[in-house]
């Protein structure tokens, strides 16, 4: 199918505009208001204080410290180590391994905002926790995920949300997500040819498909920066292409949280626009696009 | 003399109290009130949106870009360059090689702060800039400068004012001076010994003299995190023993700095307390301690 978002085409960089709807339902089909869906539209993410109960929390930050703890896990193919600590940084797919996180994926508040946003049923693109340590907490360099979605998995359309359930409290001083809002309705094409095999590598620090200096500026100064912090329990919605990262974290305060990819079950994968095989089925679905959530009345 | 902050003997963390005042003057002596002194003395930092004029902040600006772009500096011993990309990440003793930096550490408002907290007239132990590039910008382990100012360079007693002056916006998103408020009333001796020339290595990145994971928790637990943020020109004064660091910053926003550190002309520094050699006079004044600042009246 036709590439409508070309991206790593040799050393051309280029800012073009988004050529997709942003909110792809409306109002009366719940449960965000007209105001809500006009914030995100504008600034590609909405925040969430209390969303969950302090329960659901706590299951969910119990079963976050079960996992890290698992000597066997850290082994899976899932599982991303911290290079210097042996420390368990990343584990993917955690809605299908994990019974307690594949009730979160499916968690009527959080399905119906995702089907709202997209328009239709939704299914898990991806899922994974992050657990950032305190003290020597790494950076996430500034990215648009769709980019790396469209190109390395061939998602068609920016037809995806991402969901931040934070597990411990998100500061100002505790290398909080950034985004930049509004640069959702731009899309950076990022210079360089993607790897063979280059998840391997980019879940531990990305350096190809993101953004060169000048576009990063020119979003910045167009746009500002925020960083949304709350209690562990608080929810971020972020929209596919808007540009986000993180800084480094030396406080003690760990950082956690769940990270859950809907996508709208008529946006699913064709083949990858870089024309290397797809990343592995853990990383990006391209199978099971069975919807999550309640059945639709 | 006698070693009243023993630290770097082995392998033992002691969290200790201090044993100085922290305000030396009184409010009589202005321009400081009761209240700012009694803030200073509880959180160990006193931040000013404007105590500069904006003509002020400007020749500094000017002077650190003159000082930047200047191929020859980079070669000279004051000079911190950046590893990676070889640009000026520090430049020490600004107050003499400089006369735009010489007349600002002599300036008869940031000095009578000065001489108001330590009680006494002051001389500049070290001074400094720091660029702090957007994008790749490095973070700052925490640490007391203390610490490394009594080990390394033989001054006796908490008897001294860091003093920042920014050059550029301090946002909460680039990097910003974090601060643990109240850490100053505690002295946390750090494990290992100093290494021979340590100073060439911990400009870059410290290892050695920084607190261990357990007792920073306990600061922070107890103390929480501050960073003060504010416009070019803010100025923030902080002592010599509050424990401070800084994130990375991936933001395309730099972040500068000119840096000064009063010290009293009556805590002089004797021989280092490691046993080493000192490290050299740009870093350490040892030699001139003429006071600062207009003469008294």
């Amino acid at each position: 199918p036709d590439d409508r978002y070309p991206s790593r085409f040799g050393s051309e960089v280029l800012i073009t505009r988004r050529l997709d709807p942003v909110v792809w339902g409306s109002a009366s089909d719940g449960p965000l208001s007209e105001m809500e869906l006009n914030f995100y539209t504008d600034n590609g993410y909405l925040h969430f204080d209390d969303l969950l109960t302090p329960e659901e929390v706590d299951t969910c930050l119990q079963e976050l410290q079960r996992l890290r703890t698992d000597e066997t896990i850290k082994h899976a193919e899932e599982a991303v180590i911290e290079p210097g600590s042996r420390e368990l940084r990343s584990l993917f797919a955690v809605h299908r391994s994990s019974a307690v996180l594949k009730r979160l994926a499916n968690h009527p508040k959080l399905v119906a905002i995702a089907r709202q946003l997209l328009g239709s049923e939704v299914y898990i693109h991806q899922s994974r926790i992050n657990y950032k340590g305190g003290f020597r907490g790494k950076e996430f360099y500034w990215h648009s995920d769709f980019e790396t979605w469209h190109v390395e998995d061939g998602i068609p359309a920016m037809r995806m949300v991402s969901c931040s359930i934070a597990l411990t409290a998100n500061t100002p001083y505790n290398g909080p997500l950034m985004i930049i809002p509004g640069s959702h309705q731009r899309y950076v094409s990022c210079v360089g040819a993607t790897p063979e095999n280059h998840y391997k590598a980019s879940l531990k620090q990305q350096d190809i498909g993101v953004p060169d200096d000048v576009s990063l500026s020119q979003l910045v100064q167009d746009f500002g920066i925020t960083a949304p912090t709350g209690l562990a329990g608080s929810v971020t919605f972020f929209e596919c292409n808007v540009m986000h990262g993180s800084n480094s974290n030396i406080t003690p305060l760990p950082r956690s949280n769940v990270f859950l990819v809907f996508n709208s079950v008529d946006n699913t994968p064709v083949a990858p626009f870089c024309g290397l095989p797809p990343r592995p089925p853990f990383i990006a679905e391209r199978e099971d696009f069975t919807p999550v959530g309640p059945a639709r009345a």
